[in-house]
């Protein structure tokens, strides 16, 4: 256990802004994708409910970040071009949108689980039980996401694919 | 099953293309961390056995393209722009340089994995059994790395905590 000067306190802090910066940039484009959806209705509710999931990750996040003395004003450089990357993503697509955006989206859950996953370990290096605890449960549900996605995903190609070869109908959102 | 000349198989061709650029924007991005890594011997004895294993997924996807009577000249744009992003991770980072490349090294893992589940159901649905085969059999290998990642995730991230926080000793990489 590390005392709470040591630098190893100072890359949790910075990690924690990571993730707080991930998860504000999840809701931008998980609302992006929600907004665009329009035939594929068990993809679209289960962003939503995901939306809701991300926007509580971020309050326990902050709570993590002032309880250890630090604020979210400062982001590292790194995470904010991967975010906004990650944004561009979530705009429109090609005419294999839904794909792409499913593609990503799977992509996305799980750099969030292995950020959460290293976080837990670093705070337990420094002795954080609480932070530990509360990056537990945003792993759980990180990680139930991405199942979601994996486990629905070859019914969601073969949903897209039967679309697009039918006439008159719109298979890419 | 679908026609040859369905929208479904131009898809399953744009998609090979995809994967195709991605393995080789994966061959750049293993081959930077490899060579800056000092410290973390079983992280780049792993990332080494995995360049090999990326190199023969270039060839066996190329020969998916070519038996479908496609080549590799063009690639999505989407595509391009996400793997110069993923490339600029694997550049030089911050002081946690090894940490952040695991980080980004483990969502781009399951990028793949994501791509190779959706060419298998889009190879299934246009009857194309040998690529949904060859898709099948690079998975797996892309699941192997995804999974040592997450298994040396913990480990890794001690580790560097430790050599951060130890006098006289070179953590970032």
């Amino acid at each position: 256990m590390q005392t709470d000067n040591s630098r190893a306190s100072e890359h949790l802090m910075d990690w924690l802004r990571d993730a707080h910066a991930m998860e504000e940039q999840a809701e931008t484009m998980l609302n992006s994708m929600v907004s665009r959806i329009e035939n594929y209705p068990d993809l679209r509710e289960r962003i939503r409910q995901h939306i809701d999931e991300t926007r509580e990750q971020q309050r326990l996040v902050r709570e993590c970040i002032e309880r250890r003395g630090g604020d979210t004003s400062t982001v590292k450089d790194l995470t904010g071009k991967a975010m906004a990357t990650f944004q561009g993503f979530s705009g429109v697509f090609a005419s294999d949108e839904v794909v792409k955006g499913a593609l990503f989206g799977f992509a996305f859950e799980n750099l969030e689980i292995a950020a959460y996953s290293q976080l837990i370990e670093a705070a337990k290096f420094v002795g954080d039980t609480e932070t530990a605890h509360t990056c537990t449960r945003i792993l759980q549900e990180e990680r139930a996401m991405a199942e979601w996605l994996e486990q629905n995903s070859a019914q969601l190609v073969r949903q897209f694919l039967a679309r697009t070869d039918a006439p008159d109908m719109q298979a890419k959102r």
